[in-house]
């Protein structure tokens, strides 16, 4: 198995073992361009799965769809100097087409606030066209001088970014905090992984955003991982692209505006969280495949009732729409089978052998714990509806228990050093909300406030750095 | 209405007569960016309907999607000459990331087989792994030095491009007629746009590939569009990316490739196909809202009771997964909202107002025809649903009526001349298959071969432009 399955422990070499995950389980490789990937099928469904369920979300609320170009005159990445600022070093510039130079030379889009902004200027007329509630899935390039990983940081990979435009500030703190929970909800309830969600401090906000929220978990290496943001831009983009629209009271006011988004880099936090030493576990709600069904023996003995067998257990199950691979392949052994299919975090595995046959019974076995279990032939419908349904809750409850275990709350300097050395992971210390303190702590441990919760905690202790007051709890983590 | 309805007959000025449906039906808008669109929601929910079909027609068949990067090396570009030359005099270049200079520029695709091709040779290594079949939705980049015009020629556009790997010349070929078919299916049974299907000559096929097969129609100007491309690659990129494979006889052999693709073009056919001098007619398959409900009097006598009854309609109608607007807007007149719903081409209307009210019926006007018709209030549901139908098959029977028409089989090539300045449309004709006919034909009318179909005529008569015997039936028209 050493070519096919997985070398390397989760617990020994993470970032390697990581690597043979994805390349093995066959969802992404190297693509021949330095910093790109290749999204291969069974990682494609499962983004395809998180876009079915986030477009739910957002056309239920009245968001649309649309698709605006991915060139961005470079202009319009100047008008708001922060933002311009923030992503420039990363932009990958066109400045041919064809045979001919460009005049002016086009961005391929980091993000499309300048773009998009430029035309609600022109669509946003009055009270009655707010609010503007627009998205977008497409591709995003930056172009990273890091060293790039599969999934976390690639120079290009998919996205879906919402962008709001509103009447009142309130509104827009609306749609922020809407979009946060939107999030986290997706994350918590179909990836099956935890996660904290609160304010970025300044340092770390949105070029060009009046403050920016976040949702954050850690990675089984103790690494925090941004899963997700959401951005109140105030009224920064509406002055600087004049999106204005005259009120019920007759007169001239500046929209207020969102921004979030999510990308692919969700499914790299899927294969981390759940993946073992064997390879990929999929959470159901995912999974390209829920079930898949191995005839044992694969030749000799009943092998023609065991294959009727099969083949009408798999009806059954694709008939209630769930995904099933029957594989009954004459080349490999059953044991091949298992060991393929584990690699590929399908949740279930169905056997059927002679003796089950004759018993009229098969074997279920769970990919998330192992556990195997005798069911009658009569019951393997619901054990099957049930099962998906305690693995996807069990996944999340195993990802949170694991999550509380890596936030540690620290109330010394040397503790969080110690800690941050050690286990890693989120520290919970109080900050006095001075970016100086932020910045040393920066410097000298290589941790960065990773979120800001909603909820203030009192009585806050004194500052982890400075030892003035404490203002805010902040959660601190080396990162992605 | 002159400000937002449209000002230009259909067959008075049909060019600005598109223009002014597709931005006053705001379907989409002229991008900062020369030679780009935004494709606004109205419109990208019909790409989406386009989408969901398709893609069900590819996973039934064991397609998969997935995703590569926008980015090819040049190197790559230049491996196969043909494909080379008839793509790089429109490739956009990125030559620069952040501030540095790249070592080699990289095309932002203009289709993707050289990138996804040099991978398949790495993937595929035995019988096993075939057929590969593979989709993706993407963004495709050429950058036009002819006119733009919105949705039917931009420098950016969305597409869905499907690339096959096969183990024998028969299966390929056998992919080749099942994705022409599909789209023939998609376009005429979803958009109700007729068509028809055949090969391109070999001056009209696809740079690299053995042959190409296509879906065209013409426009209500006369033109020909082409609206779907499917391509019989042969072994021509296998030998040059090496994509092989080990047979069940041990020997190394090259695979047999297919690629085909739609594009967002087929908004601007359904557009201009269906659309009258009042706006838009969006097919009941591809509609982003089916009915429009609008009370009258919107203020007055019977308000809550007619409010109350349309709501009740509506939720009727959206629990049986019909999407509805409920127009009941105080600040504009019933007429203004029927113009407006016109213009964006809804296929049905229902009106109901005091008289209707106390009738329990409603009035119910379909798009299509303008036709009035009063129903019971306890029938909508199932008059609606027929409706639906009707609008659809009439739709398309109405267009197959006008490619009738437009279709016009000629025998003398003076003939040719006179129908292709007259009435314009597919000139039917015989062809002894030299290209010099073809090319002498171009050069003099600006016409070339759309189609040539499957089924061969017998007997032909002689070519229409040397006399000599005809060898094959072709369709000739000027096109977009």
């Amino acid at each position: 198995m050493s070519d096919t399955g997985v070398t390397v422990k989760k617990n020994i070499d993470f970032s390697e073992w990581y690597v043979e995950v994805v390349l093995k389980a066959e969802l992404a490789d190297y693509a021949p361009v330095k910093g790109c990937m290749i999204i291969r099928p069974d990682a494609y469904a499962v983004w395809e799965k998180i876009q079915e369920v986030v477009n739910q979300k957002i056309k239920a609320t009245g968001h649309r769809n649309t698709y605006f170009p991915m060139f961005i005159p470079e202009t319009f990445l100047k008008q708001e100097a922060e933002h311009f600022e923030g992503f420039t070093p990363e932009v990958a510039w066109i400045t041919q087409g064809g045979n001919t130079p460009l005049e002016e030379k086009l961005a391929v889009r980091p993000t499309s606030e300048t773009i998009m902004y430029s035309m609600y200027s022109k669509w946003i007329r009055s009270w009655r066209d707010l609010p503007l509630k627009i998205n977008q899935w497409c591709n995003i390039v930056r172009w990273e001088t890091k060293a790039t990983k599969l999934f976390l940081r690639t120079r290009e990979f998919l996205w879906q970014e919402g962008h709001t435009a509103h009447a009142t500030a309130e509104e827009c703190e609306t749609e922020v905090m809407w979009a946060l929970n939107m999030y986290k909800d997706i994350i918590e309830n179909t990836l099956a992984i935890p996660v904290l969600i609160g304010t970025k401090s300044e340092s770390e906000k949105f070029a060009g955003a009046l403050y920016t929220t976040a949702v954050e978990s850690i990675m089984p290496d103790g690494k925090a991982l941004q899963m997700g943001t959401s951005h109140n831009l105030g009224q920064h983009f509406a002055k600087v692209f004049d999106v204005k629209y005259i009120g019920e009271d007759k007169m001239d006011h500046f929209v207020w505006q969102s921004s979030w988004g999510i990308t692919t880099r969700l499914i790299g936090a899927m294969i981390m969280i759940h993946g073992d030493d064997k390879g990929l576990i999929m959470p159901p709600k995912v999974a390209p495949t829920h079930v898949v069904i191995v005839p044992i023996p694969f030749k000799g003995q009943d092998t023609e009732a065991i294959a009727a067998k099969t083949q009408e257990i798999a009806e059954i199950l694709k008939n209630k729409g769930l995904s099933v691979i029957l594989d009954d392949r004459q080349e490999y052994t059953p044991g091949w089978k298992f060991n393929q299919w584990e690699l590929k975090g399908i949740p279930i595995r169905i056997e059927l052998g002679p003796r089950d046959l004759k018993n009229c019974q098969v074997v279920i076995v769970r990919r998330d714990t192992g556990q195997k279990t005798f069911v009658k032939e009569t019951d393997i419908l619901t054990t099957i509806e049930t099962l998906l349904q305690d693995i996807q809750n069990n996944m999340l409850i195993k990802a949170r228990n694991i999550l509380q275990e890596k936030t540690t709350a620290v109330k010394s300097y040397d503790e969080f050093k110690q800690i941050v050395e050690s286990k890693g992971g989120f520290i919970k210390v109080s900050w006095c909300r001075n970016p100086e303190c932020e910045a040393k702590i920066k410097e000298e441990t290589g941790a960065t406030i990773r979120i800001i919760p909603f909820e203030k905690e009192t009585p806050q202790t004194n500052c982890i750095y400075c030892g003035r007051t404490g203002k805010d709890t902040a959660y601190f983590a080396r990162s992605y």
